[in-house]
């Protein structure tokens, strides 16, 4: 068994907590977290730690906190020469301090602590400083997930990005068509197969395949009428930008 | 059994016919397309007309066609007082010519061609003028969706405007997703289950409970690093107007 210590008690660390606890490559030693009470519920009470210098020896550090208190927590480890992970999307691996033996363990997914989630088909993006310290993380991340990926914190960047993008900004333009049904008392719910099935498509085809809509065949008419019909400012600018956007092919010209 | 026929031979044509084919309670008798060769795979070949006058008695008429079509293709069927249905989700009840009985047959989806649709799960918005024409829908749209509402010329604007923004707009923020991972040797993939998880999410949250991410939390650190690591104009744009709009909880302010 791999022994771990996770550092956090956030989301994505909740979320790590259980899925390791049902692993058969992974135990977890210890949990620090500022408030023990944060974590009783998931951990037993004498294996969380509200003190750094607490913390046992491990094979793994999982650090799991906000990305702007990474730097500062890994330099407060009272020990050197160990294997310390964050999982940040955003965060090199460098800005863990060089005491230790560095490394990533990113879960790319949108965690919510109100719904439970599939560990199996999130993709974990590892990095490494060495070959042995590699394959610790893999062996843990494909002991909860069929889906791991070595990557870099140069292409962790970019992913960060677009997950941003298919994620976050897609999230929101749900709330927008959310928010234009209630204004004209049409349920919401009619939209989800639609919502569901933009989705889906992409299993088979390119979002450029699957482009479909007013933009994509230059239907002015239909787009004047769109403009037209909303009234919010906001609104309005987005869809111009998106459907400039898609009559460029994703392009600035 | 309801005699049906189909004017029009495009992408949601095609997928009617497809639906109606293995319903118990529609039966196809004509098919107007103006090349029989588009639809030979899908129809017997004495049931496709290239002459609107050559349409037989039927219990409905479904005209399938592009949008700016429709007004001028229902003055042109040779027959009155027949019930007449468009399927566009953005033209008014008021397109088709008054000389026959009006109605929407919508069905809310985006079809692809390449794609078979499980026409079960897909919303069909209904419209007529009376009770009896709105049963007659029912009974049909029954026979191959679970999902029927009746919806208005009205309300069906603001459909079709979300429909543009939580599918179009949405569709094509995967497409910029897909571009900055090229852009960068990361492969798409490892972003899909993200894509899927957050349509799943709105089965059991709002789209403002599912919000996560920098502009939700203002965190001008990563805001700021995602814009300085952008370097397409378009996708600048795209990002600053989608992180404030999030900030502002989608309103102008």
């Amino acid at each position: 068994m791999i022994q771990i210590c996770i550092i956090g008690s956030g989301n994505v660390a909740q979320h790590l907590i259980k899925a390791f606890s049902k692993s058969e490559k992974a135990e977890i030693v210890q949990v620090f977290s500022r408030k023990k009470e944060s974590l009783t519920h998931l951990v037993d009470s004498d294996k969380i730690v509200t003190d750094l210098s607490d913390l046992k020896k491990a094979d793994l550090y999982i650090i799991s906190i906000t990305d702007d208190a990474i730097s500062e927590i890994s330099k407060q480890l009272p020990f050197e020469n160990q294997l310390v992970v964050h999982t940040s999307g955003t965060s090199s691996i460098d800005f863990l301090d060089s005491k230790n033996r560095k490394g990533v363990f990113y879960p790319l997914q949108t965690f919510s602590k109100a719904k439970p989630v599939d560990f199996s088909i999130i993709p974990i993006c590892l990095e490494a400083e060495n070959e042995a310290d590699y394959h610790i993380l893999e062996t843990i991340a494909k002991s909860i997930s069929n889906v791991v990926f070595p990557i870099s914190s140069e292409q962790r960047k970019a992913l960060h990005v677009s997950a941003v993008f298919v994620n976050n900004f897609t999230n929101h333009l749900y709330q927008m068509g959310q928010k234009i049904c209630e204004e004209h008392n049409v349920p919401f719910e009619i939209l989800k197969p639609l919502i569901f099935e933009t989705a889906e498509k992409i299993k088979t085809l390119t979002p450029v395949e699957a482009q479909t809509g007013p933009a994509k065949r230059n239907d002015s008419i239909t787009i004047e009428a769109h403009l037209n019909y909303l009234t919010d400012e906001n609104q309005k600018n987005i869809y111009k930008l998106l459907t400039q956007s898609i009559q460029n092919n994703g392009k600035t010209l």
